[in-house]
């Protein structure tokens, strides 16, 4: 199996909501090895990957929504707590195992805050960065999601 | 840009030599974001991303070579001391800083401990995973460094 190429539409797409997903690992006294491939039980190929290290307790991040990228989250070290949007309806995740991670469809607005200090939290991303992909205004997005949401819903 | 494609050779390939590499780093007071990304400075597109959590102190992994598959280890928790063989020279590297990690070409053998307790490894790989692309016995691993580097410096 290939990877899929990069998806470029002309309007953001919104794929199945975001969830918790348990990545194969493999535990031993040397560590847990956890893995993300493609074929495993995320729904895309990782293209790209960005961490972030040291966050303090409180700290927060995101704070976006991305038109065509997925990504998946994961926390590394500590906890975090992440709340996500995706137009319609909010909810909240909590990361604090390393072989669970959270899967963002399209169209999901991400805030997430630091539970622990010195947390870490790894992102594996569907696409390169693309500061276009990005949706920084809360209030542009209800109005992309809802339009994004008529277009699946219609089909077109 | 493009990532490469998966290259698939009937031999092993040796490119140039192990090395750090810092990643583009943006620190802020809710944490440092570092970013692996194509047409970054690791040479290689990731396909496959894994991670080891919770490395006791003095905890060794790896103990292989990958025929094709290049990878980039960064810790981003602890501390790791990091062995590697080009099958000409053995090298030592330390991995604590997460923004920095350690870049190894195909036909590196490998070996890393932990330093400190609760350590944690993320390694980004080139090609997903495929067990045909592994040498996991040291003494067929000379051998077939000798081989490729042979192969390498005719140009064949």
């Amino acid at each position: 199996m290939t990877p899929r190429p990069p998806e470029r539409t002309a309007r953001p797409v919104r794929q199945s909501g975001a969830r918790l997903i348990a990545l194969p690992s493999f535990a031993a006294a040397t560590g847990a090895l956890h893995v993300f491939d493609q074929g495993g039980p995320v729904p895309f190929a990782a293209r790209r990957a960005f961490y972030i290290t040291g966050m303090p307790a409180g700290a927060n991040r995101g704070g976006h929504a991305h038109k065509i990228c997925e990504q998946f989250l994961v926390c590394l070290h500590g906890s975090l707590s992440v709340t996500v949007d995706d137009g319609e309806k909010r909810s909240e995740f909590r990361l604090d195992a390393p072989g669970t991670g959270l899967y963002l469809p399209a169209m999901t607005w991400v805030e997430f805050k630091a539970e622990a200090a010195d947390s870490v939290c790894l992102v594996l991303a569907s696409h390169p960065y693309d500061e276009d992909d990005y949706i920084r205004d809360r209030d542009a997005f209800h109005p992309a999601a809802a339009a994004a949401s008529e277009g699946r819903d219609s089909g077109r």
